[in-house]
């Protein structure tokens, strides 16, 4: 296991704010750049952990902003120059990802690609591991693969994935065809999913041959592909990056790798799926964040920040502290106060989600400044 | 009405923190000192406001720890050097007000002086000045008066006086004895009290010639009487008054006046009592503070903060920012959320009496900076 997989190169796709963890996560310092587990280090950082015994730390490529860049570099020394690709502005994830697939197979024809997002939590590395083996495996056979995660719970937080068929490939111990994807479900259908044992939750993780993904990109869109095979032969040479990335790069069409790659894929039965028996999650909200830190135990409060000074008498919940003040909660349950210097955050578990709304009034009320 | 009264003088006990308004309230800011109605004005000045028409600027003293002499001359302009009475530390009230009524008896004999907490909210001035007119009446009569508040509502937060035999004094319309004091009571009792009409909230006012009060005093601890005496005779003698304070001061019963005068003087039917039919609070806790805030609102959410910058969605109860942060607060009913550059409070109204604990609490850790 020690060994890494041949022809596998990782992309990390870097983006998105997080809005839902305001004011922790902002445009300057996104979700992916925190220790939300209390890990000492950031999700981007336990992220490049995680995949560096599957690919080396040479075979791993960051793609984000470029106002990250000088973050991303502190938080990853042992990555390559070559494998920082800066997008200019936001475009969404088909773009992220096949601008990586374009570079990586310009380079390396053959290549195999696993893009894992920079900011879910994973916990059973050894599991994960196993997971991506097989899910290389498949891809290697030629699908798109995914790695669907075996629900712990009816979430109705989270897209599922219906398995269909078994597909029998070499050194793939579990793999199936997608039959589809479904939407985040009401409780009851949840339930139903969670007993059926053939829906998966959608964490988004996509192993492929790099030429295979281009290949659905041009089969969805044949523009947004033109435009990253143009933008890839340019990548290399210094000279002509700069212009191509001003020139092509704003014109991308801005969608999910989902809708261009995932979906369509399936429909054509050319989509597969390994099973992940790992605990993940795509830390949401602060709901979510605060079950992640109190292990579990609802009368718990849970306190993120190092120098966190927390008085608690009868409090639940989750606290995050990136001041000094002493922070007192006196009977307070399911709290969320989320302390930071220039903006504070009070609401409860049950709320979480609406924390966005707030994002967007404070932008529309011209107080994009603690944003 | 427009006269000052004769012979009165209105004395301002402004000592105490107010522990169960932290992080507001704190030991170098003690709740007199704050605006707590958004009147723009401290609840010190407000005292002093109502106060002054009844006795002019040049008769209104204040008894105040050395810590907030400049705070309170930078309140009070109109005050007299001479009207400044700085206690060295806290020893209760009946040794403040017994020392202001000391020195002003040795100045003045024949004086009758009115205590009035500096950190009471009173609305219906006119109401309150025909009630202190009645009771100086009383008081010229030789009593100790109190001014009892015609409770608007069945409190459990207040003690109760309990109205006796009617008293008839020349220029006072409405004069009782008082019967006896009650405690707290639990809500059925308070709702009988309500109804009764001949129970009055005891909010601690007392007016009463000071040789009247020093009587009293002198009848139920002669020592702490001689001790009062002892610092009146060395009070205006600029060379004799620091040593005075240094050696009788701390030796001084700590005492409330209801127990050394109020009580005492009730049980040998020396004590009067009018009523108030105006609004007051003693603004005992951050509940008591949203009430007051809300105009009786159940869901609105009461803002105090001069910069504020609230963002609120769906939130109820009491939000105070002492700090320029953006506050966001969904979902939350009910809150308290108290926001000040070194520590900040998030509980509930109906946890609000036990911010006491926080305190008492950060002074066994180790904490007091915040205090």
């Amino acid at each position: 296991m020690a060994q890494p997989i041949e022809d596998f190169y990782a992309v990390i796709p870097a983006g998105g704010v997080g809005s839902r963890l305001w004011p922790l996560s902002r445009a300057d310092a996104p979700k992916f750049l925190h220790d939300l587990t209390g890990s000492g280090h950031s999700l981007l950082r336990d992220t490049w952990d995680r995949l560096e015994p599957l690919t080396g730390h040479d075979r791993i490529a960051v793609v984000t902003g470029r106002a990250h860049r000088a973050a991303v570099e502190e938080q990853l020394p042992g990555i390559l120059d070559l494998n920082v690709i800066l997008e200019s502005e936001p475009r969404d994830s088909a773009a992220a990802i096949g601008l990586a697939a374009a570079i990586l197979h310009r380079r390396e024809p053959g290549v195999i690609i696993g893009s894992f997002a920079a900011d879910h939590v994973i916990r059973g590395t050894r599991v994960f591991e196993f997971a991506v083996r097989d899910a290389v495996e498949v891809a290697r056979a030629g699908y798109i693969c995914t790695i669907g995660i075996s629900p712990s719970e009816p979430s109705v937080g989270f897209g599922y994935i219906k398995r269909g068929g078994e597909l029998i490939v070499d050194g793939a111990r579990d793999a199936s065809l997608v039959d589809r994807f479904v939407e985040k479900p009401d409780l009851e259908t949840a339930k139903e999913y969670v007993a059926d044992r053939d829906y998966l939750w959608n964490a988004g993780m996509f192993i492929s041959r790099a030429d295979v993904l281009l290949a659905e990109i041009e089969a969805n869109s044949p523009e947004l592909h033109a435009g990253l095979i143009e933008l890839a032969e340019a990548w290399d040479d210094r000279d002509r990056r700069g212009p191509a990335v001003d020139r092509i790069w704003p014109k991308l069409q801005k969608i999910a790798i989902d809708y261009v790659v995932a979906e369509p894929a399936a429909d054509k039965g050319r989509l597969a799926v390994v099973p992940g028996h790992f605990d993940w999650d795509d830390v949401g909200d602060f709901a979510s964040l605060a079950k992640l830190n109190s292990g579990g135990r609802k009368n718990d409060l849970a306190i993120l920040g190092e120098d966190a000074r927390i008085l608690s008498d009868a409090a639940s919940g989750i606290v995050v502290s990136h001041t000094k003040r002493v922070i007192s909660l006196i009977g307070v349950k399911d709290i969320v106060v989320v302390d930071t210097p220039d903006a504070l955050l009070v609401t409860t578990s049950e709320h979480a989600q609406r924390v966005k709304g707030v994002v967007d009034a404070l932008k529309l009320t011209g107080r994009g400044d603690v944003l």
